[in-house]
């Protein structure tokens, strides 16, 4: 018998976690793999549907909201499931199941990566 | 003849500027014309390629940057040319023909402002 011992290894994204990424854009250009990784988040906003859904998570009492929350956006309640994960995947908000509903809370250290990588720039 | 005087009426789209919005993400949800407007930058953004050739432009020696600047991206010429195009289409980049070339330069303003939306929203 082996005494080795494999130890589990802490993949982030796995874990469902994204790193905040990356130096203002004024600094240097972004790498490849940055730019791949902080796209995806951008991406994430880039629907209209889907930014004004993030505004009512993000400015709903207690900073979080469930689907039962929200709807006037002229969208089906599927359709905004559908959106929230898809903002969950991009690592913007973080989700729990509490009874029957799922309530998303925005992430506070991504989105201050973001503005920080658009507000040192502007300020250069 | 009539005394009126029809005065041209200033249109900053039409003028290819785009007015900076909107409240900070927590404050109160956007409305579907204001995420419209946001979302159109944000999905600028979206693209790997996109997005480093905006840090690209945004990082280079006197925050203005042409096609002739740029090379290791790993797409054509023209690929940068309409990447670039589209960054400006956003309201993001201004440019400016100088001889054989157009200088792609950032728009500190509507940066600051999507750097306030996210920003705001992560200190609340």
């Amino acid at each position: 018998m082996s005494n080795f011992k494999v130890l589990p290894i802490l993949d982030p994204e796995a874990a469902g976690a994204v790193a905040p990424c990356c130096p203002p854009l004024t600094e240097r250009p972004l790498t490849a793999e940055e730019a791949e990784q902080t796209a995806r988040m951008f991406k994430a906003l880039g629907d209209p549907v889907r930014l004004r859904l993030f505004s009512l998570v993000a400015s709903h009492e207690g900073g979080e909201a469930c689907v039962c929350d929200i709807s006037d956006v002229g969208v089906s309640q599927p359709t905004v499931s559908h959106h929230l994960k898809k903002l969950k995947e991009a690592g913007l908000l973080t989700s729990e199941r509490r009874g029957t509903w799922v309530y998303y809370r925005v992430e506070p250290s991504v989105l201050a990566a973001m503005g920080r990588l658009l507000t040192s720039a502007a300020l250069n």
